[in-house]
């Protein structure tokens, strides 16, 4: 048996099984280096329980880049693939296609084209469209699928928890419950999708951020435990970070200890010229608290001092947070306004675990196999018609309006020009539905699809996050509000060309291709 | 700033930032080698959207351990402190901190008593407690957390689908819509809870496990693009892997393409006296076509062949799926016992993210603090009293009736003999209900907890994986059918000694210790 101190998990076995045995019977029978095409996209937009996005938010290329750089078939891999036996206690793989995996195993035949990270996505759209010889990018498949299905989730759900916050400083907390390693990319789609900072420290620091955080209950009560109390605490913390100073106020009562201790050392603070930053509340009526916490620092003279609300939030409860605030806050003599935007969110496992839909259901489908005149349509045979992939070699497209709003993503075939004709029709993906727009209705036509690994070699020039969070917040800028909805989004439309919908009609018209005989040069 | 390349988020970094500020708050105060204790334990069985668990398997303690032990505050890391600044733009960090950080950073001052992985566990109860020094035990506790939260949840549910799918194989195959590289210990946990083999091969072969999988649609479709047929396909397949042949039917048509033509290879197969192993189903009704797909094996002789279902399993779909076989096999005079016995579950998505409950809500908590006399009882002053911990040392106790079954995990104060006096008063840990337990009813009083590491020293032999799930196997067997049930299980019992509890209501009674001016040795 293998060693165990390898780490397999890090390099190009972090892939499905049935991934390498389909690749020797691919070398096999001579398929192996057949030029096809894959089209990852998702179906559906998530389903948080009593919530869909009407949106996505792409993320997770420049780490799935890195990683297929990186990932080759190295000698200690293909020594515990050589051990592998089957059920019959045989080798399952075969010295011919090891040592081709040894000498060609890596990604340097593979193209891939994306939609940058950062751009508000839809599904149906190929968000990465991956061409090269088969076998290999057979092996990418389940890698890129970990990668852009995670991340994708993940940057949509901080967007909209941004987008409910209304902007405010959000801040990523989610290292103690997320799902293991999973967190640290994670925090990077969370930063691109709307988080500010995050907690998480390694991270943090890898990504150039500046990690972020208050203190624990823990602070507070080690310091009661051993004979001193809140204020104590508070003191000693103050003493220490002057300028850094967020009180945790709800150790042993919010209102009648925490908020009041608060303010005594912000009291001091001042004095000395320091700047006190905030308060956090992490239990209890959240909106009630942070409308009374508002008061008390208002009537101290703390109107700048910062709210920080944690404790299970989402998008749903910051919205409901901000209604109730709203609703009840000049109850209080306290302006709605100014409270709504002094709080800042911390936000946990909800963010970090996309509470609600854990999972994006992207897929990567076979959709060009090469032949004599380069890559042909291929699909997928399904019994649900709404799966059938849409083939071949296609052009990306995003239309906007006179408005300057986006109105449709639409799906072409390769090198259409839509608008040659002075308008297109747009034909539903999988539903018998179309619409005409007109050429003079449509602002501009963009295409979506960025060149970005030629031949294993990096084309692309990866943003920055803050690049790319300047991608995301442009991109919300040309939606329309309906499709921004939290709840019952407003539908976007993602559309074929009549081109590409007559091609797809064809195919799924015709039958199977005549059969041929098998046998191939390695067979 | 920082140079980009190093990877921070490996090592001891990985930890929230506050744990770092207060670390330093408590080594400027002169807290920082107080001697404290914390407990690690979940409040909540996992509540999957419409059920809920009534029990759960403990994971993750070997990764952690490996963690800690490798983790301490390396050059790198001591120098990305450094340059952290504040809002003030000063250092945050001072370097008589950072100096002792370089060298005395790191666990191996800490010890950890623990219920070993793979125990049947449940709420209230301490499955970890850390005792060392405050500083380093709060710097643990991001990681802590990570590691037992995550890899409890997914044992847990790898364990429900394991149950549902009555002990029969079960495949783990979440790489690609787990979140991102928390996949890899989500396996790990998943082989632990029930999955029996993983198609993730890189964390396969770490764990010492052969990767098993099947094949995809694309190999089919591949095929068919190039000219060829779905039975090209199979025989291709079958020449290669005459002893591992399971076939994907679904690709074209289950009943009227796939089955046929997978029963075909079959019969040249059993010709040349090799075993065909399965078919798998990924669409459709999976029960009716389970049951079909038995009748047309059983026809041809193949009534050993496995049917391995996937597609969107969990243990309720499981559930439904044989409770409909046993409905409507005999219809098609299909034996449903038979039918279910060779049934194979290869479930992806959600066992890895746990769908409908992607977290478990594990807490740290502060429970004692170092006096004169040794650890003293802390507790958090919390406004919610189920939120109030079990303060001090404990003993941590399961207890067995005469039928050997476990009937109620008891917290004590340490050294108790609970049965001194021939009976206990157990108390629910916040509602004020209790009940006696008379000695003569106790087969067995099992103390649950392990000493795990001493003072940084590894003093435990960690089982195997296998060994691990021995445990697992016996404790569930020791578990009343009612507890184990996947809807509204039978609440089982969690209890606090008479001793312990009356500590706890001293506790919550007596005012907060008598104030004490600060000062501490580096302040």
């Amino acid at each position: 048996m293998v060693e165990k101190k390898k780490k397999f998990s890090e390099g190009i076995l972090f892939t499905d099984f049935y991934q390498l045995t389909m690749a020797q019977l691919y070398f096999k029978n001579g398929l192996h280096q057949k030029e096809v095409q894959f089209d990852y996209f998702f179906r559906n937009y998530p389903e948080y329980n009593s919530h869909q996005a009407g949106y996505c938010v792409a993320c997770g290329l420049k780490p799935l880049v890195d990683w297929m750089q990186s990932a080759c078939f190295k000698a200690e891999d293909v020594e515990a693939l050589a051990a592998q036996k089957g059920s019959d206690k045989k080798p399952v793989f075969e010295a011919d296609f090891l040592d081709w995996l040894s000498s060609a195993g890596d990604f340097s035949s593979i193209s891939l084209e994306a939609i940058p990270e950062g751009r508000v996505v839809h599904p149906e759209v190929p968000l990465a469209v991956v061409r090269g010889p088969l076998a290999m990018a057979q092996i990418l498949e389940s890698s890129l699928l970990n990668h852009l299905n995670y991340q994708t989730l993940i940057a949509t759900k901080s967007c909209r928890i941004k987008e409910a916050g209304r902007g405010n400083l959000l801040l990523e907390f989610g290292l103690r419950r997320g799902q293991g390693r999973g967190v640290d990319l994670g925090v990077r789609a969370s930063l691109i999708g709307g988080a500010d900072f995050s907690s998480n420290t390694g991270i943090s620091y890898e990504l150039g951020f500046s990690p972020k955080g208050t203190h624990a209950h823990s602070m507070v009560q080690a310091f009661i435990a051993l004979g001193y109390s809140e204020l104590d605490a508070f003191s000693a913390y103050a003493d220490l970070y002057p300028d850094n100073c967020i009180f945790l106020v709800d150790t042993i009562n919010t209102l009648s200890s925490g908020i009041p201790n608060a303010i005594k050392v912000f009291e001091k603070l001042a004095c000395k010229g320091h700047k006190p930053l905030g308060i956090r509340l992490d239990s209890g009526d959240l909106a009630y608290l942070s409308i009374q916490a508002a008061k008390m620092l208002n009537q101290a003279g703390f109107e700048e001092v910062k709210i920080v609300l944690s404790n299970k939030l989402d998008e749903l409860v910051i919205w409901q947070i901000l209604t109730q605030i709203q609703q009840e806050a000049a109850k209080y003599e306290v302006d709605p306004g100014r409270l709504i935007k002094r709080l800042v969110y911390g936000v946990g496992t909800n963010l970090i675990t996309s509470q609600g839909c854990p999972a994006l259901d992207g897929v990567y489908k076979l959709v060009a196999v090469g032949g004599q005149e380069g890559l042909r349509p291929a699909f997928k045979l399904s019994e649900v018609p709404a799966k059938t992939s849409n083939p071949g070699r296609k052009g990306i497209w995003r239309l906007y309006d006179r408005r300057q709003k986006a109105v449709a993503d639409v799906l072409s075939q390769e090198g259409e020009d839509l608008f040659k004709e002075g308008e297109q029709v747009l034909h539903h993906p999988s539903q018998e539905k179309n619409r005409v727009i007109k050429k003079e209705n449509v602002s501009r036509v963009e295409g979506l699809h960025r060149e970005i690994v030629k031949e294993g070699k990096l084309v692309y020039d990866f943003p920055s996050i803050e690049e790319t969070r300047d991608l995301r917040k442009k991109d919300l800028s040309f939606l329309d509000s309906g499709v921004k909805r939290l709840i019952n989004p407003h539908r976007y439309h993602v559309s074929l060309s009549d081109k590409l919908w007559k091609l797809k009609r064809n195919f799924i018209g015709i039958p199977i291709p005549h059969r041929k005989s098998i046998g191939g040069d390695n067979g």
